[in-house]
């Protein structure tokens, strides 16, 4: 099985970035202690801040079994991305480290769950591995 | 551990109502399920179709370790669960057996999102399980 | 033929209740006026200020012909009545002794009316009669 | 008696016009019907596209007994009608052939119900014979 | 004279529940305080975490000579229980123990309000003390 | 100095309709009334249901000295009207006879204000005097 | 017959603040033209930058036959004008000298209108001049 | 092959209203252009300020090959032409002169574009052509 | 004690304006009662109808002991009032004389609720003793 | 004469996302067909995920007689091609391949027609010929 | 140069009012800091609590080079203070010593930005000096 | 001292787009100057077309001692750059060319400001050097 995460906007300085809300791990570092508890899994991880670029990486996903996308702020103003998902059969599932709900209005509003298969959010980073058990049997 | 898992209105007749969106199993006999999987977990469950009654037992969770709660209909409308929620400290996990994002608008408005540790939406019945696996270390 | 009627919050006041809006009449007195009237028809009726007794109450109606529902003060914001009706096969027409548009803003949306058969409102207690003969061929 | 029905904008297509939505059968028809089974009632019908002319044709009602009006597509848009309602005494019901509230969030709205007596909606053609009967002891 | 206090949901928890808005005392040891206090007045107290059953003791407050209403979560969406009040003539004063207006942006509608005769708000479990004293010539 | 006087839907029957807002004066009585009040003017008088035809009527208003418009009820939503008014350079005073900021909420928006010269409002029908005074050099 | 002029914020530059709306008259000058054409009136005037001191100046108007007033910048937000208004019993005329509804989109709403007795408005400084004629028999 | 133009109100003043923006052609001239230009075309042609007229016109086009459509003011407000495009199975295509969403925003909305095949706006009056075009092969 | 009470806009003539709302009685002679009634407090009083004089009055007030405000009109839009009670560490009790919730809506939204102690409306002049009691231990 | 097409996000994929809507036919074939039938115009084609790079794109389109942009999901939500469009004098046609007024409702907004020389829509892959054929005098 | 300082309500308190947000320096002692550094400068200064005066300085400052307006909570409902602006062509810099965007919402929409030359915010009592500063050539 | 300047959207084309509005001035050129005369601080320069390259130049600006950010279009809709301005602790001056609220209404919401310092708008290019002084003593 072939899960692929997709990561958006400034996950790339996770740890760094408002700790009080995104705790102090790097999600590469995460990464790796996934793939280590997960070795029959196949897993993979993209990471851009260009809106584009995410697009362009979920119109490829179509050979892998699952997407796990965390769009980060495109998840609350990008049509193109939901749009992607749109144009590949593969299942997505939205996750968010925080309880969106719990911040923000604007983080209220997601253009991703509704072309998702499910969405996971507020576990911190068990919300990635949540998703990965969501498309495994046990 | 100690995980109680109540339910709203109308998910006493799961497996009957709208099928082509809540499927066709019996939420008793998946909990059933549950507890043959999940021997090491002392299960629970409770379901009313009284916004007060669901209030009262929430009241109740403060010697459980995780409550799994879907309010059904009372997510969208309910102040007084989400009041119940912040009157005890056991973590509350939202979870929905249907994208409710994918259907009217008024369904995607949560009162117990802000409330809760996470939400977990769109799997089916498999929701309910991935929020127990939320609060386990494997 | 049998018809189940449902009356919702305060209408065991009626009669009582701002007579100049609802009229002075008791509602099991007209009750018992309709099933006089209506030899024919199996006539049976049930009251709750009780949302969730409501929705219970509902469920149950898979076995009568049609159902006649004033929804009162949860006509206006009952997820959980109208997530009930979709449970049913039943014919639900909604009622409303008052011209609730001719009253409050709130009272103008009704969660009721889209999953109804159909509405009728503003007749006085002659809107219960007029849903009766909606379900009879004369 | 003397009741007037009068039809607005598309409804002289009926049976043409989105057959799943209205059915088939003519207004004509129906309304040749109507006059056979009420023959104590004087029935009288008219129609027309124009909004103006829907007005004229309301302000000249004052020496019927009553108006049956389904002012189709003017229901959600029309002041001058409204207004023309207010300007005779005798009482007008407001029917729809669909249910309205299944439909586009615009139909929802209605500027006749606030100035109708009462409103009668989603029983096909039957809704104008309920308003007959809503005029008749019986 | 009579005076029933009327307390809603969550408000059997006080003192436990969110103590640096509602502070640490239990309602019912309030209750007998006040009731030590105003010898000469008839103070009793229901409280109900059920929307109905609110309703229902509403309708039964006709022979007391005031209502002290405190409807907590169900003061921001109940038409129900703002229709109850209208069923009886007893004057009906709402009360909040917190100053509802600093909290969230839900919390600023009452239904409650434009039906009770006045409303007290932000003295913590004063403001029923101060209800008491609206109703007496001291 | 010519003027065009444009009276919109149910104007015709004035002092019929709504007497206590509009009075009990037939406007063809005051309008002759001003005739013979202003006799160096030539006024002229156009009265319709029929929104398309005030939208013509007004297209043919170029050889006079001024327009004075009661649209009625198609103020509040008649774009038509308003670009009718563009398409000539004579200058239209819109007037109204009740004052309709203290009627309902959307007798509030006029489509035909921006596009005016000027609008007299709530004079009664000394509204339409006011106008004809507003061309005069007196 | 005594008729008092209200002027409101910036009316005391008037014939400098942006003289492409307002014109290059002074007010002064032009109540001078008025007191002279309009001998048999007993005209006074007032003019304030403050809100308050127009309220006062209102509450004092009892003894006059008619007060005409432009609120100015208040119009469109001042409670306490429209509530001192309500305070006396004699008729006020709201003004306005540009068409206020080709502005600003806030300009469009007038707390004045609701409780004057008519509204003249986008006559230039005539409007005054059809305000004082709207008292005469004339 | 049989193109219906169907022109709504003021277009017939084309040439004569604000020509800044409409250009100084008139349609009828416009209009045998296009018959000498699109010979092998049968082009015929309506135009009506009445909002029912147009929707009787468009009843009537069900043996037309295809309809163009440019409903003017009613664009933006009338339910009822929509309705009538649905009445038929010609497909109906939207022009605009202007580029209407460069106007008043109650301009950028239409109730004609969800039932019509395609919409052309912006192009002065080779809008029209290029509808013709759409309905070729070439 | 000292207990300073503050008057907004058009109190100076109470018992004159509408006294069906407000009573008849003026505000300085109930001030008197007061004073006579409460001998053992401090009582002064303030009033003026220029928002910026409440203003500065509430400012000087660091050296009372509780102050109780009605800003009246003001309530509903003042900003600077709101922020001259962050200015000084006094508690601040809103009062209202009506049930302003019974009112034009407007009249539901306070600036002043949020940054006052509390809020007590709707029990005639009688709120301004409460809200002396709420200062008070009896 | 010269013509530049730019296509928006997930364009690229065309014939494959979602046929049912976009149609199964690659847009780098259809360009060359466009290319083939449209010898004597010099087409060019440029497609981009990324928002940035259709701005940048847009900047450099001074030297070309006329663009042809489909933004797609951008048209509803970037800013920055908008302002793209107004640094060049070239005339931008916007085009869409499937009617989005019958789709979602945020995609009835358009940041696009606005800044635009026109707009065609819903006419499937023609719409890009349609605006080819805008340009040329035939 | 001459520079006008004006200063709206409660400003008067500063280095009192709110010390976390506005600091704890009173603005006289500023003011004679900025006289002292910018001893080239005219500099002069005007505070008031009441908008009418605020106002009327606004219409004095036509002998001035700039004026340096920080209205504060007048920033945000006052048309008459913008009124006042458009009144004078001396430049007019409006400042906030907050950013008044981490704020309540209320305070995100300025009357004033739209008619003031520019905008400067957040720099604590710096804001004054920047605004000196842009009207300087260095 | 290091401050960096970070530019948007079409900023890379200034002095040739809409000049009017943004002047006639290349942004290098002025950016050159700056250097020039501000030779004691060390500036630099960065400009995008994409949001997500602005967001990583964002997230590298942790050593830099203030950024002057314009984000130009991307300021009212990027979630993303003002996540990426909370993952560093510099200090990030938002400015503006134009005075935005002059302009488009959607142009009026920053999702900037309330996460920058400070922000500057409406001076033209002397935006810029208003922000470097903001960070210097003098």
């Amino acid at each position: 099985m072939k899960i692929h995460i997709i990561n958006g906007p400034n996950l790339n300085v996770l740890g760094k970035r408002e700790p009080e809300i995104y705790g102090y791990t790097n999600f590469k570092d995460y990464f790796t202690e996934l793939q280590f508890k997960y070795k029959n899994i196949e897993l993979s991880y993209f990471q851009s801040n260009i809106e584009g670029e995410l697009i362009s990486e979920l119109q490829e996903c179509d050979d892998v079994d699952g997407v796990i996308l965390n769009a980060a702020a495109y998840t609350h103003n990008s049509i193109g991305i939901a749009d992607a998902i749109k144009t590949i059969s593969t299942p997505v599932i939205e996750v968010h480290i925080s309880n969106t709900h719990q911040r923000e209005d604007f983080r209220k509003h997601s253009f991703i769950t509704p072309v998702a298969l499910g969405c996971i959010l507020g576990f911190g980073l068990k919300s990635y591995e949540l998703a990965i058990k969501s498309f495994t049997d046990d």
